[in-house]
This record gives C-alpha cells, sequence and structure tokens, in this order.
C-alpha cells in the first residue's frame, strides 16, 4: 500500500507540524544520551526457522524485554526525565491502555515521584496487576482513550501534577525512537556494517512508529505500519491524508486499540512510513506462538503485529527483502490467553 | 549440601582422570576461539521481578535462544569442527534424548556432513521433529541412554561415521563451557567488572557444569548442580564420592534423564562443584511460569532447574550473595506441556 497524501487538515496535526518538521533522529540520539543506561539493551532475536516462513532474514528487537516488558519504558523514562522537578514530584499523571502505565509508574518510581494512572476498565489483570506492583495508583475510567484523557485531566487539577502523554508527545516520541537507534546499531555491528531493507513496526497512538521514522528517514530505512483489522487508525489516517478517528473494534491487541493516532506522530508518520499493513486476531495468535515455540520469547498479541506481518510476507515484494527488522513491542499478556493460544496454534506453527 | 569426597574408585573415571586433570579454561577459550561466530552470543536476562523472589540479582544466561534452543549446539559444533574430515564426511552418529541430537543434526549440516541419531521412543514429539527439520535421520532406540549408546555403536559399524557424545567428551565439555565463558565476560562488561557470587547449572550427563566448572575454577565461582529429585545422578555420586547409576524416575525434565553423569564429567565437577540440589516438578513447572511471565523467555523443564534452584532460595545463604548467574540450557518444549503449565501456575506466579 503506497500513499499520495493530500495537505494535513487537521488543527492538531497543523499545530503539530512545526514541531515535526524540527524533529530528527538527532533528537533521538540526545534521548539515547539522557537515557544511558536507565533502559536496556534489548536483544535483537535471530530465528533460522521465522526466516523460512517470512521469506527473508528477521531482525526482531526485543522490546518485550525490556523494563516493565514493553518498549514504552524508552519513552516514559525519558519523558518524566525532563519534567521540570518540581511539578514531577508533585506527581506523574497518565492514562493509558496499559504497558504505558506501568512505564510511568517505573519511571515516576525511579525519580522518586508519586504516580497516578487512569487505565481502562477492561484493562487486562496482568497490566493492572504490573502498575500496582511498580507503587502506581490507578483510577478506572471507561474503555476509550478519550474517557482515560479527561479522568487524567481530572487527575492534574487535584494534585497539581503533570502529565506524561502516551504517544503524543516530543520527548516521548524520541524515548521510544531509541528501541530503532538500537537496533540498527545492532544490526551494522553483527552485519559488519549492512542494514536492514525494511522495517516494521506495531502501530497504536504512533509513539514508536513515529521515532522509528525519525531514525529511518536519517539511515534511508523504508517503515511500515502493522496495524489490527478494525483498529487501523494510522492506516486509514495515511489513505486519507488527514487523522481519521476510529471507534476501535474487537481485538486480540489490547495495546493497539486508540480512537485516533497522535497528531504528531501522524505528522511524523505521514512523511516517512512507506505502506501501512493490518493483521487479524489469526494472524496475531499464530505469529505469537510461532514466535514462542521457534525462537522461545513471549509477546503479547499487540507485540506479534510486526512479526505477524512479516510472516504473512505482506511486505512489498518481501521475497526480494534480504533483513527485515521487526519490532516486537511488548510482553505483557494473560496466562490463559497464551494458554489458549498455544493449545490453537502450536500444533500448527 | 557440602561434599566430603571419598577417592574416586570408578574404573571410568580413572580413565578420565588424567583428561580432566589436564583441562583447564584455557580449554574453553580455546574452543571459543574455534566456534567464532558459528554459535550465538545469547542474552543475559534480567527480572526485577525474578530478582525479588530469589533475593538476590540473578543473571539468567538464556541459552534457550542459542542455536536448535539449547546450548547444546555449542558442544556439537566444536566436537564436529573437531573430527577428522574423512571420518566425518561418512556420517556423524549420536545418541540423546532430544537436544543435542539436534544439535549434531544442526552441526553436521553446516559441515556438510550426514547425521544419524538414536534418539528414544518416548522423545517429545517437537524435539523429534527439530532432529528430522534438519536432517538428521532417526533411529528409536528404547528409552534409556544406555540403550541408545548401544544403537549409536551400531550405526559407527554400519556407516563407518563417527561418534560424537552427548557429554563424556573433553571437545564436548570445553564448548559447552563457553556458555559460562561468555557469561562471565556479559556480568562483568554490565557491571563494571563485577562478578557473579555463584553460578546454578542444571546437570543430565554434566557437560554443560564440566564446562562451568573449567571456567568457574579459573575465577574462584562457586559452582552448584540443579537436577530433578529422582534424577539427581550427580548429586548422589557426589555424596558418595563415585559415580552413581540412578534409574531414572519421572520428571518432567526429559533432557536430565541419564543413568549416570560422564566420567571426565564426574571428575572435572567433583573437584569444583560446592553443593548439589534437587527440585521437583512443582518447582521446574512454577519456575518456568514464572520466567515466561516475568522475563518474557519460554524455557522447557529441563532448563528451568537452574532458575527453580535460585527462586527456591536454595543456595547457602543465599540472602547474602549479590549476584547469581543462572544458565537457561534450553527451550524445545510442546506447546500443551507449556499450556497446562500455564493454566496451573499462571496465577500463582
Amino acid at each position: 500500500m503506497w500513499f499520495k497524501l493530500a495537505p494535513v487538515q487537521d488543527d492538531a496535526v497543523a499545530e503539530s507540524a512545526g514541531i515535526a518538521a524540527g524533529m530528527s533522529a538527532a533528537d533521538v540520539r540526545a534521548a539515547a544520551g539522557r537515557l544511558g543506561s536507565l533502559t536496556r539493551v534489548t536483544p535483537v532475536i535471530r530465528s533460522q526457522a521465522l526466516d523460512a516462513i517470512a521469506g527473508c532474514e528477521l531482525w526482531l528487537k526485543a522490546e518485550n524485554l525490556q523494563h516493565v516488558g514493553a518498549f514504552k519504558a524508552r519513552g516514559a523514562l525519558h519523558a518524566v526525565s525532563r519534567l521540570d522537578p518540581a511539578a514531577r514530584a508533585r506527581g506523574v499523571i497518565t492514562y493509558s491502555s496499559g504497558n504505558h502505565a506501568q512505564a510511568v509508574a517505573f519511571a515516576a518510581r525511579h525519580f522518586g515521584a508519586p504516580a497516578w494512572i487512569a487505565m481502562p476498565t477492561d484493562a487486562p489483570a496482568v497490566k493492572v496487576a504490573g502498575v500496582r506492583a511498580l507503587g502506581g495508583q490507578i483510577v478506572l475510567a471507561g474503555t476509550s482513550s478519550e474517557e482515560r484523557r479527561a479522568a487524567a485531566l481530572k487527575l492534574v487539577e487535584e494534585t497539581g501534577g503533570v502529565i506524561v502523554e502516551p504517544f503524543d508527545d516530543a520527548d516521548v516520541i524520541a524515548g521510544q525512537g531509541t528501541a530503532t537507534l538500537e537496533l540498527l546499531a545492532q544490526v551494522a555491528a553483527a552485519t559488519d556494517g549492512g542494514g536492514l531493507d525494511a522495517l516494521v513496526v506495531p502501530v497504536g497512538g504512533g509513539g514508536l512508529i513515529a521515532g522509528a521514522c525519525l531514525v529511518a528517514e536519517e539511515a534511508g530505512l523504508a517503515v511500515y505500519s502493522a496495524e489490527p483489522i478494525g483498529c487501523d487508525a494510522l492506516a486509514q489516517s495515511l489513505a486519507a491524508g488527514r487523522r481519521v478517528a476510529v471507534p476501535p473494534g474487537p481485538t486480540l491487541a489490547d495495546g493497539l486499540k486508540p480512537v485516533r493516532v497522535g497528531a504528531l506522530n501522524f505528522a511524523i508518520a505521514a512523511r516517512a512510513v512507506r505502506g501501512a499493513l493490518v493483521v487479524d486476531d489469526a494472524a496475531l495468535g499464530q505469529a505469537l506462538v510461532r514466535l514462542l515455540l521457534a525462537a522461545k520469547v513471549l509477546v503479547e498479541p499487540s507485540g506479534a503485529a510486526g512479526l505477524a506481518v512479516a510472516l504473512g510476507r505482506m511486505l512489498p515484494a518481501q521475497g526480494r527483502l534480504r533483513r527485515v527488522g521487526v519490532i516486537l513491542s511488548g510482553g505483557n499478556v494473560s496466562p490463559a490467553l497464551v494458554s489458549s493460544l498455544l493449545l490453537r496454534y502450536g500444533d500448527a506453527s
């Protein structure tokens, strides 16, 4: 899928256009420098069995092995590190379906600040428990990201604290970009300076892919987005040439269900994403199980979206690509769901 | 459990004593040099949640992410690389309950040689399929390692090929030792030269632990063995001061069921293993599930034995240790078993 974009018409995107235009790989490198050893250098996983299915080399960036089990720790740590210390001390507030919530709780704890998190009433128990274990205080608020955002704004009024946006924020985007920066360095080190021919990134609100785009633009690397069918806000927005709100349909990928991608995220993605792919629950479940059995690492369904694209050979001319990078974005998933997916897809994998 | 060893009386051990006495960390470094990039540098996994359970820092060497999903690729590649090329071209033969079988098939394929493997009639389907996928030819032979060895000797007669022993072999041991060599370098790099206070290693025939002991002796590192209850051939042998045959009882850890540890392995382990621990199926299953949910990596039950020891705080004065290394030895396990363990232990983990 290739896009010819109409001019951006969305007010929020227009407001973000200046910030987006000023952002580049240099912001990601600066974030990496600030983060230092606060984040983990996650491994790149290789599997001959998965390569055979994909028809190319897959270089799997295991952000499921990042702190709190997701890339979200990068953006949250970076953004919280950049907050005004006095405001931060009053409280760090966010709204999230799960992994960003854990990431902000983790980051707030690191900086000795209290954390309040607005989470959806249908958040997976494993993610709620994760926030609580990190000392975060939870306010349950509806099922959409907009309901959660309203609850977070109320918390700001009550506490005098400050919001860390889940994705529509320059510091968050630069932080998330460090995953791609690291991946390219790891691929170069392992291949004597060779590079990737494409990168596939799961998309919810667009923090991870916007950061990836900043790095990829400089590297001349083609970036593709992966979204669940029915929650393809980026695909529809890119096709329309403006941000489209998509009331999220049912999906196993609970982390990829925002109503809209971020304005800043859209402005950056629109200039660098080469194609937008969608996958169904069966592809997500099968990719999760294949990865687990062949490569021995566990992702959540959201974290399998990019891999599902690659295993489905959905990239343009995929058979002619040599090395494809895939970000495994997170690994927080309920044992019952993994158990049932193993029974459903385990033998066929 | 601490040992005072009586003099070794076993003829095979006595024969091996000279070889064992001559082996050191230098042999492991030489193996690492020969292997170069044939083996993967597997990541070291960290998890704050698991550290909290263990009461110390756990540095988990993820050999489940090695080629063929187990450390066995190290020893097999090293041993096959050292075979006489003419004999190797006639065939590489071995006997194994599974992971060594896949490793030898993988190594033989790398060197362009045919592979014949004697496997037990009750080998997990996932391991049989793994050997076949690597081009290995399978001869099913009984359920004990001694029955499989007899079948392998017959294959040598028939083909003129050469056996790669699963564990009782200097080249195999030196190859397996590279996992520990790598781990110590990774820990030192991550801690500014700091070291481990203890290392826990799963034991079947003793290839992995003998290699670990060679490295640990030089580093002054305490090594502990982890075996399933009822299959604790090393623990019983160390306690007796001589090799003891233990008809293996039922265990989830299908990779840790040899009747006896190797003679060379025993001779090396007897001089360096500081204590021998045993774990039951519940501890193995719970460790597997905790690792999967907290650290997002999948091991087979055998591969969880060292972790089960650490999570059970079974090491002497474990609460006073700072950094404990654990080798996650392999990850080849049936989806049905993982599914059922997740249901059994997922909520409590």
